[in-house]
């Protein structure tokens, strides 16, 4: 059914500028990056800078291409269970979109600075939302073992 | 400089089954709807179940077509003031991609039921994630006054 779907496709709005440059483990937590959005969407950036995080949509493009597993352990670790590709967030995805949440330290024009972003340099980027909490967060939350474990 | 970027093709993965059939303002909150994945990735689903919550993207593909305005005034309303698109979450985005964070009732093979997915019948899903607490959530956030406005 779904098949019958037209195409979608994405145009980059932008690109990440990051000091990390290829795409391996890092702690990505303190990383600060710019997103330079392409200039004549500028406009369409007043007012982000009144929220002090945002949802970054990216485009994987150094992912592996071709059929992905539909099994994986999570992040390449054999000690965690063998797991759907959903339940994971493994890059290596049918649609090679990364969703972030991260901290807007600041706008200069077309350009954002962000804390945490886990997207190397030049990542196209595809969608800026403002995070709004209650929406984009949930309450009583579960979460299945390994991921407690992957944390550590 | 993204302009030089590779064209990003999405396909579905999947499509929501809901009550709802026109895009129009909902109290989405308690709307329970099916997301029918394509069988050949029920595998990739596994262990999704064990997530109380998922993330969905997905492709509002009946948001106006043409040119974006950049700047508009948040759902319409007058009283919110002119808003720099991105800094809002209009359905009428340059690349039409809507995410959600919903609940998970339920998976019964490929068909993931959930709560709270502001998506109308036949909207294609792009991608589902699972939600993960601290990564996907953020702490201490602020947002402008126009958002609690517009909860009202």
């Amino acid at each position: 059914m779904a098949d019958e779907l037209p195409a979608m496709t994405l145009k980059a709005i932008g690109i990440v500028r990051s000091e990390i440059k290829q795409p391996a483990r890092h702690d990505w937590g303190e990383i600060v990056s710019d997103i330079v959005i392409n200039s004549n969407l500028t406009e369409a950036l007043e007012g982000l800078e009144k929220f002090s995080h945002i949802i970054v949509l990216y485009w994987m493009y150094q992912a592996a291409s071709g059929k992905v597993p539909l099994k994986i352990h999570p992040m390449g670790k054999q000690e965690l269970p063998l797991t759907g590709l959903f339940a994971t967030r493994s890059p290596n995805r049918p649609n090679r979109i990364g969703k972030a949440t991260v901290r807007l330290l600041q706008r200069q024009g077309n350009i954002l600075r962000v804390e945490g972003l886990d997207a190397i340099d030049g990542t196209p980027v595809i969608d800026i939302k403002p995070y709004i909490p209650g929406y984009d967060s949930a309450a009583n939350t579960t979460v299945p073992q390994w991921i407690t474990k992957a944390k550590q």
